[in-house]
């Protein structure tokens, strides 16, 4: 192992989480303690802010410790965010691209590369990894992951899911209390974020596993959706009580590939003759009106989903400050090219515990972690108690903001 | 004041809030502490319970203090609610309604009535006062005000409002953080409860008060909405910085009287014909996609506004909690026939206080408190800083419910 000597950056990308500034404070922290690195520097909007050269010392920021404790505690991404995705070799801004970068390292003497983000941020990683080792610049890359959605390989879970799926765990349980008031035959249904993995939609149900309320049923992404099957299992119930609640990933598809969003009862159109893209539970809505003829109403739980630091999960917004810490750390010893990875201290009967590692990038950019098979139900409208125990611990503790005047206290850059 | 001894009944009616339970809590301590109560009765879903029998005794729930603190916290109502509206004299049931209720009465001995509810089950109380009065049956009838959308006149302000507009305001706050986090030009539209009144989407604004981000535009209902004002006014600000919020309620009306979520571009119709009210929100995010041709994404905040206990109001709590205890002793000192308020200590400089009263219950059914016309800007975009002083108070403070496993401890019957 080398000592690489030089200045750190750090960026953020892809959609916000309540934890993606728990890692920014995590990396920020390591790199102000570390002997080796000099200056710490953000990214305004991720890379494309490190082409645009709106880049920040980040060293006067932090006084002292309360500094870091407040932005772990705030929601979105404080560097900002973007959605670039670099040109691949062989596309017409590639070496311009790359050789802008290149520039900037060298302008601001950067050695130390750290990129906080989701699938398509891993890529960013990925393909400035490839460039700077064919290209012989001297730089240790690492990518820390966040999405909410919990679907990158690699690691046991992402950071920044235990908060989505507290928020909507807790939600899901006051939702649950709320459609139970009336006698009335209702139907209630919860669309959840997650076009590809069922995951956050899977940890609506968790209440079930310690004996609390739960929804009656649970549709994932990774099922084709079934809308006799729906219809007959929510008939059966209604004959049973009166308050149905439904949970429904955005992204379930019919099993000819059609989103139910986007169609259902034939596609609603407005006056222009647009297609109109009602969402996933408004769709079933409009449908359960339909057939049924009972009280529907559906609700999308929307960007608060992403950003609700006012419920995170301790555990998550912990974890997440401390991978950022460990990728610091990492670095320092050699490791480059990778994306830092939790890995869950699996023994029976112990309470839940993880550590941090690394993996070579290549394996884990754009790709996706599904909810395995095992994990839903026979019946596609349940998840497994495997699956629950899987996610309970993600949950655990609550991380509160500070607030001022009954109003949250976020970090500024 | 003549001493009446014999026991109490309590019911919850209408819409679920985050604090109508701490309001039946104070009922239940209050009656439980009193030497004039015997037994304390809770009625399953309001009135209808009192007429089906479904009435439970609640003392063994409340063994210790500890009870109370959890029933504070848990949302929505736990004894069960209604929406029934009692007939008026000349409706063939009214007779039959009522001797109904004076037997349930006698059967339990009821000498004391409190019912928490909002507009349309203070209509229940004043109906059962009148009806009680000419019958000779000696009952006192106590109103508990309870509604997220402080619509009620005579109460500077009703349980149930504060931990609503809490819940908007932080929900507020972390939106604007998550929509500014991109540099692409984009609309995002908030929708938030309040049919006839605004004042839950005037707290949305109040981050302004203390100089943090606030959404750039806010539209109430008490003023027609005008669409090329809004276009207007949102190409000056889009020319201006690339991330607009906008805020608006849900009983949003054009001048001649139509809803913004019934038509707007021509009112979508599904495949089967039926009309799509896509909500305020949506509507306007259709409008202004097709007008602008920027990023619009819209957000229904929906139920959560309501039974977010998960970030309640602790002034809000603290005071629903009062004006339970205060109904318990105004009915023991004599009072009858009333609903109870909330009154405002308005020293100029000092910090907020308020003290509780009632009210003739006849001056309050049936009544909408709207938001004054000087809370409102002059071009209907903004609230004004007086009417986010009046809010401001009433969301300080934060209850939280205790958390087991992650998930929220609530009451049970």
């Amino acid at each position: 192992m080398s000592i690489l000597r030089g200045n750190a950056i750090v960026g953020q990308s892809g959609g916000p989480t309540a934890a993606i500034n728990a890692t920014l404070a995590g990396v920020i922290w390591g790199a102000m303690h570390s002997e080796n690195i000099g200056r710490v520097y953000g990214m305004k909007n991720g890379i494309d802010g490190l082409l645009a050269d709106t880049v920040i010392e980040l060293d006067g920021y932090f006084p002292d410790e309360d500094a870091y404790e407040v932005l772990k505690r705030t929601p979105a991404a404080a560097l900002g965010s973007c959605r670039k995705k670099l040109p691949t070799e062989g596309d017409a801004k590639y070496k311009q691209t790359f050789e802008k970068i290149i520039e900037q390292f060298k302008k601001y003497d950067i050695k130390y590369f750290f990129y906080i983000g989701g699938n398509d941020s891993m890529d960013t990683v990925a393909k400035l990894s490839k460039y700077t080792k064919e290209c012989g610049y001297e730089v240790r890359i690492i990518g820390v992951p966040k999405t909410i959605d919990n679907d990158l390989l690699g690691t046991d879970h992402t950071p920044g899911f235990g908060s989505a799926a507290k928020y909507i765990s807790v939600t899901m349980q006051e939702i649950l209390r709320d459609t139970a008031v009336y006698t009335v035959k209702a139907v209630t249904i919860v669309e959840i974020m997650g076009r590809d993995a069922g995951w956050l939609t899977a940890s609506s149900e968790v209440g079930r596993l310690v004996g609390l309320p739960s929804p009656d049923l649970v549709y994932l992404p990774e099922r084709a959706f079934d809308m006799d099957e729906f219809f007959q299992d929510l008939k059966k119930l209604l004959s049973e009580k009166p308050n149905i609640v439904v949970a429904v990933s955005e992204g379930l598809q019919f099993a000819d590939g059609r989103f139910v969003g986007e169609s259902t009862q034939g596609g609603a159109v407005d006056a222009f003759g647009h297609k109109y893209l009602a969402g996933t539970a408004k769709a079933l809505e409009l449908a359960v009106k339909d057939k049924l003829g009972v009280k529907v109403r559906s609700i999308e739980l929307n960007l608060p989903q992403r950003c609700a630091a006012h419920i995170a999960s301790k555990c998550d917004i912990e974890e997440s400050f401390s991978v950022g810490k460990a990728a610091i750390t990492a670095a320092e010893q050699g490791v480059s090219r990778e994306m830092m990875v939790i890995l869950r201290d699996n023994n029976e009967g112990e309470p839940y515990s993880s550590v941090y590692g690394h993996m070579d990038i290549d394996l884990i950019a754009n790709r996706t972690k599904f909810v395995p098979k095992h994990y839903i139900n026979e019946r596609g409208n349940h998840v497994t108690d495997e699956c629950l125990r899987y996610i309970l611990p993600l949950i655990e503790g609550e991380s509160y903001p500070e607030y001022k005047n009954g109003l949250p206290v976020f970090f500024e850059f």
